[in-house]
């Protein structure tokens, strides 16, 4: 089957109308937060605030940056490993989370930062915005290289809602803890994008096979990803955590998960390859699974022995994924998972909410401290009666409401995409970029001249 | 004509001049900020700060530091393009860089932060020389790849003096406001290395312009620019704004702007290619012109809708000067831009200019507050009696007064690189890194062994 | 001589054992610092602290993430440079720092953050752990692509070891300064790598000799780990000074000698060559041999101009040194040093502690004032007598130490590891990727096809 894949005016009318989208609903209902505001003079008195430093902005800015780098260079050019996809995957990459971040400002906001009839931006804003995106991003992962950019857009616009929408549910309704989003960005992104790849499924993609592996500079550039992704995922888990211990503690079980799951994958990796050799796609990927799987607990009082133990597993797990289950889920489930999403986000996700709610079910006063405990899971106000158990029943629930809504929410956006008017490349010219891309034409000869005769000879 | 390109005396000889000169004037001029001077405990005291923390260190560092990653990875990446000329876009940006920033901290610290004969270092120096350097980066994009790096380093020289002027005519006698340098950075370092690129004009230039193309590996590094100067592009413009709601205030409008960007400029990159194809000039510098153009506006109650405006106009503008206006500059004015600067720095440095008079001269009491507004625009001692249009007419007229100095500055230095004597590349020789460098042999047989004949056989 | 390369067991047990005893250790030893722990309200009451950004973690995490970009991406891409030594540089370095760091915070951890019966983890031990691994980043550039990732592992294992403890003599039993670690760090782990390389001189590397030179492409991604060193060295210079005007002084040091270094660096490349071409050798790693050699004196009352000095020689010895002395160490000492580690780490570490000595020895109340120079050389309590000379004169004892362990330690490790039973490559097979790690397969046809003949004909 062939599509029409020129997107002359479908992309540019899609990137308009979703702009234009913006501008009137930003116009229409945000505005600055109180700390970003030129009334802030005012508003430090009368909250008795003495210092500068006490705005928002120094406690979580340093943190947003680092979650902003791995949002589009992570992301991006981890995905950059294909041979001849690059240009899609950071430049789609780009595209999506540009448009992304907009709308989950809009989204999000209305859900948790409405005042008087107008959503106020600040920092940690920013920082949820581009947290949402990076489910996005996950997503994108398991369609890497079938799907159009006007479908991405598309799916970027019905994931951010859904993602929201399953955020709200999570953090206000069920009022579970998921700072780094093990649950609400791993585990729904994942299964969203799975479900979207599993209705798009393309029998004939074989065609394209020999476009579905790396080449020796790609894998470079995207270990540049996975560097990124890694340094700064202690960031990610505590970027938007309470003041103080909790941002501390989970950049440290973070730090200290990610370590352990660097092991593990290496040693899986090498035991599993008939001559012991190391593959790039595990140390790529499987590395960063110990991230996922912290993500909820990272903030709690998980201890850095915990939180090995959670790298260690998590390192096997992916390993393991990528070895035997994403060529079957490919030959029996017809999931077609170009980046193995499935084993870097969706099972470490379930895992990471799991820890999640095991760890917040143990949490005790001898632990936390009267003060800290109630602190660390909000028992006051309307979960004042709440215990531990309590909170982690609820956890756990989370899980499912997430996996629910990504499989639910897959099901409608993939059956949307499915719909042959979106510019989607047939199953022979799959992960290659020529199809949406000006690409340059090799040098006729890149050989290049011997020293000095092709320079010309010197004057003077 | 061809000029003689060996530099072995020449580049040496100007290195070590420029930098025995720098350890003389900072011998002569330097010492440290009290915040960064071992006396700090006795100056805490004086000024009655309880707190390390108030140390201006831990308010700007981090800022620093992205901006810092955007002169050196950003600027150098973004222009490695060109298949031809990594090594030189990448290493002599950071050679001219790396000189400018020590000169610029002495020229900026005469106008600025000269106390009892010694110039007094802090870390906003290090900002203002790195934004000081960060136009020298633009001015270089336009010349990028026809010119040695003697005449980098002598352009530097000339362009870090002539930006330290302008920036005193417009922060301390027109007393505008200019947080990311909208004027000072981006329309002062992009006319001026537009001048400077006419005044160099070569009309035999197409002899290189085989190599005045990317190839798919350079696209994908230069991308690894684009995105850290996207990315970091808030901290930018408002690393030096005032403690408090104006550094997040800029953050948030920068951040609106830039997503903006992108999606009109892949609109654009779009609907003006014949197959509706995306190109990799448009997505890796279009995109970055919304960040351009909040420079001075950012850090004002320009509200998260206008930057979304601003972003979304500038995509536009940037995209169809790429497209329309390089071309024309190119045949008829004869202006060769290599990077396409005016679209990037240029055109969205005067709407920058424009969006800041404007906005300032909206301000009002209403939206500020009575504090507010007094604190952002500096309404007391000389300026107590300004009112907001009379800040708005005092930042057009800094318009001007950039571009005549970029004009006038970039003349005069364009007629001293003209000299036959700086080393400067044959027309036929352009953006060819071999000129200047030891480039590696091509490997015989790039071609690699069959995996197991050629590496020795197994003992055990 | 070959050794047997496959790895299928000895590196998965490896890892896997290492791993356990990390968990097993961590378990028994490791528990979260007062100000990472959930009882934070409560020392904060204890402490009289009013506020959560005088929790350390808003004072040093910056740094510390810039820091871990230098040990993961700066060190990792630095090493790039080989032509088909990619996959290793940057995995072998992602995997021995994943492990190091872990044994450092429990080394580091028994030595200094050791409170009743349990290590106590802060964002500190992180950057100190992050800091150890550097010292073996270091090391393994003298013998990278010629040792297995298991050789690589056990090298860490004892190198860790050693660096503790030498750093503990230093700094608790000298009391010397050194934040940046000139000597524990850079002096320590050269001489402790060049020692290793020494005991496992291979006569017969001219076979791998074609493969132990750049090509096009792996220069410039060298640049990128050579940029991320250059930029956030400042922060690795300043990450554990005291709070306040120590970490303001250190990174402005750092900045102003690593400009300086460039200067020099490309005026020395140029001038030794022939025809005045610049070699990427000498911008890859001369360049930061400014950061390195500040690393003792940096937080000290060095001056800028004094930095600027420091970076301005090392530029020139660190040049000097890759131009004369490797090819010299090579043939007439039988030391191969992959990467000239005894020019960027080497010599420029022994300078940066004799400047550091002479600093501390120079320092006088008139500088410093009583209270600074007490507080910047710890002069109370058990040193409540010392002079700046007393300083200075263990300052440079320092030195000898730090060369001993390193001489001591080296050759130990080297003779374990020259044990032929660790997997490691054969004479010929070395700096080769493929021993090691699955390679991908270059493309049949990187020729890409004519832009429309192969993509499917459009349908509608």
């Amino acid at each position: 089957m062939a599509w029409n894949t020129d997107l002359r005016w479908r992309l540019p009318l899609t990137c308009l109308l979703l702009q234009v989208a913006m501008v009137v609903l930003f116009g229409v209902f945000v505005r600055y937060d109180p700390e970003a505001d030129a009334r802030w003079g005012e508003e430090k008195r009368r909250r008795n605030i003495s210092s500068d430093v006490e705005n928002d902005f120094y406690y979580r800015y340093p943190s947003f940056q680092d979650v902003h780098v791995m949002i589009f260079v992570g992301f991006g050019f981890l995905m950059t490993f294909l041979q001849r996809y690059g240009f899609g995957a950071v430049g789609f990459n780009f595209l999506l989370a540009a448009f992304g971040i907009q709308w989950a400002l809009l989204m999000q906001g209305w859900f948790h930062s409405f005042h008087g009839g107008y959503i106020l931006l600040g920092v940690e804003n920013l920082i949820n915005a581009d947290f949402c995106v990076g489910s996005v991003c996950v997503a994108f992962g398991a369609i890497l290289g079938k799907v159009s950019p006007v479908q991405l857009l598309i799916m970027t616009l019905f994931q951010v809602t859904l993602f929201s929408v399953n955020e709200f549910i999570l953090l206000n309704l069920l009022q579970v803890k998921d700072a780094g989003g093990s649950m609400t960005i791993h585990t729904f992104g994942a299964y969203f994008g799975l479900t979207v790849t599993w209705i798009l499924y393309r029998p004939n993609l074989d065609q394209s096979k020999e476009r579905q592996s790396s080449v020796y500079q790609s894998d470079l550039f995207a270990m540049i990803g996975t560097l990124f992704l890694w340094m700064y995922w202690p960031s990610f888990n505590s970027a938007v955590s309470n003041h103080g211990d909790a941002q501390h503690r989970a950049a440290i079980n973070t730090y200290c998960s990610l370590a352990a799951c660097v092991l593990t994958s290496v040693a899986l990796s090498s035991a599993l390859q008939k001559k012991g050799k190391l593959d790039m796609v595990h140390i790529q990927n499987a590395t960063l699974a110990g991230g996922v799987a912290v993500g909820t607990a990272a903030e709690m009082m998980l201890t850095p022995y915990g939180s090995l133990l959670v790298g260690f597993i998590c390192g096997i797990v992916s390993t393991l994924g990528f070895v035997y289950l994403t060529p079957f889920l490919e030959s029996r489930l017809r999931i077609q998972d170009t980046c193995g999403i499935h084993n870097l986000h969706g099972m470490p996700g379930i895992i990471g909410g799991i820890v999640g709610a095991v760890t917040a079910a143990c949490a005790s006063t001898e632990v936390y401290g009267e003060e800290g405990l109630a602190q660390a899971f909000d028992f006051h106000g309307s979960k004042a009666r709440w215990t531990p158990s309590t909170q982690g029943g609820f956890q756990a629930a989370g899980i499912f409401v997430s996996l629910a809504m990504a499989l639910a929410g897959g099901t409608i956006v993939g059956i949307i995409l499915k719909f042959p008017v979106w510019g989607q490349p047939a199953d022979q010219n799959c992960f290659e970029d020529e199809v949406y891309w000006e690409v340059p034409k090799e040098p006729e000869h890149t050989v290049h001249l011997p020293e000095d005769s092709t320079l010309k000879p010197v004057a003077s």
